[in-house]
């Protein structure tokens, strides 16, 4: 596609002078705002959406953290029921605290009572981890969902979170985060569905979903 | 909530109620949706917009996949000169075929003819693994930015993808995912920047952007 018959040898050196420029210009401007960004501190970042991608997110950022030596700590608010792969593969790992609310997705339990004491133990789970200067990066997932159905306190999320240890990283996922989250929040991602296998009739996939 | 008769009734017990009602109609269409969605393939996941979150999410996926003990490739289009924290953590697992292109971002090197010299091997590692039944996940990570440059030839991809193994999965990450591949693909997420830390002046933080 790239093979225009008219392009002659002395417009190969035009394009990859123009290229030049153009990264030339390109660069001024990233280093610029490199040079702006000079702060170092626990960030919060809010991943939300309906789109595929938020959770795994997280994980990816887990794997980041262990390559940089960190101490982590994860906690599964909802999703506990579900034997995930990367339950399997973090688990392996002493440097990852790992916690998974036990009851599933509040649909399939459908008890209101068995999912609120659920999700004060995974509470308290992950007030320990954002009290620790220890920790350096904990992963709340799905957490907005729990936040949505009120079985975790919203206020009592955001007094920890601004009491968390200065270089502590937390990453929140789930649909739906609620405003004042997204307020509090340093970086802050919406994933949207363009198109999604499931509704072609694909089951979720082993490695990529599961 | 609207169509539930006990709503002005006040106590705990009616709020349960409601919250099972709810629970059991939810489940009712998850449960209908997920019957319909009964075929396994491998799928090709497409990760693009501005967004932070696209390549994290490609790696949570590896863990993921690794958690199955599936066999994986990763081929870092762009970004190579970068020593990131999931480099130094894929490389531990000899399940992981790791390929990173050499010369870091365009705008770095600023040489169009070295760009496409190591895109070229790049891609010649990507067309490897995905003609490769025993690998079950390949992550081309940052693939969209080669080829916006034509680094990588579209058709050419589009075609590796098409004759790849039935059962593998493709993860393609990079802002500005060409049509023809959002068309080719089972599952789309676009990543939306709502705000970021960069902006405020933090710079890159190990564990979760580094």
């Amino acid at each position: 596609m790239s093979d225009d018959p008219s392009r002659n040898e002395s417009s190969d050196d035009s394009r990859d002078q123009r290229h030049k420029a153009r990264m030339e210009r390109k660069k001024a401007v990233v280093d610029q705002a490199i040079a702006r960004a000079d702060r170092d501190q626990g960030v919060l970042l809010v991943l939300t959406g309906n789109g595929k991608g938020k959770s795994s997110s997280a994980f990816g950022m887990l794997a980041r953290a262990l390559g940089h030596g960190m101490q982590v700590g994860v906690v599964q608010f909802i999703k506990g029921s579900f034997s995930t792969g990367e339950e399997a593969f973090f688990r392996r790992f002493p440097e990852v605290r790992y916690h998974v609310m036990g009851e599933g997705f509040t649909w399939e339990t459908q008890d209101r009572e068995r999912d609120v004491q659920a999700a004060a133990a995974a509470w308290d789970k992950a007030r320990e981890l954002l009290a620790d200067p220890e920790v350096s990066l904990v992963v709340l997932d799905e957490l907005n969902i729990a936040l949505k159905y009120q079985y975790v306190d919203l206020d009592e999320l955001l007094a920890a979170l601004r009491n968390r240890p200065a270089m502590q990283h937390v990453v929140v996922t789930g649909r739906g985060a609620p405003q004042a989250l997204i307020d509090a929040a340093d970086t802050v991602t919406e994933m949207q569905v363009v198109k999604h296998a499931f509704k072609d009739g694909i089951r979720a996939q082993k490695g990529v979903e599961l």
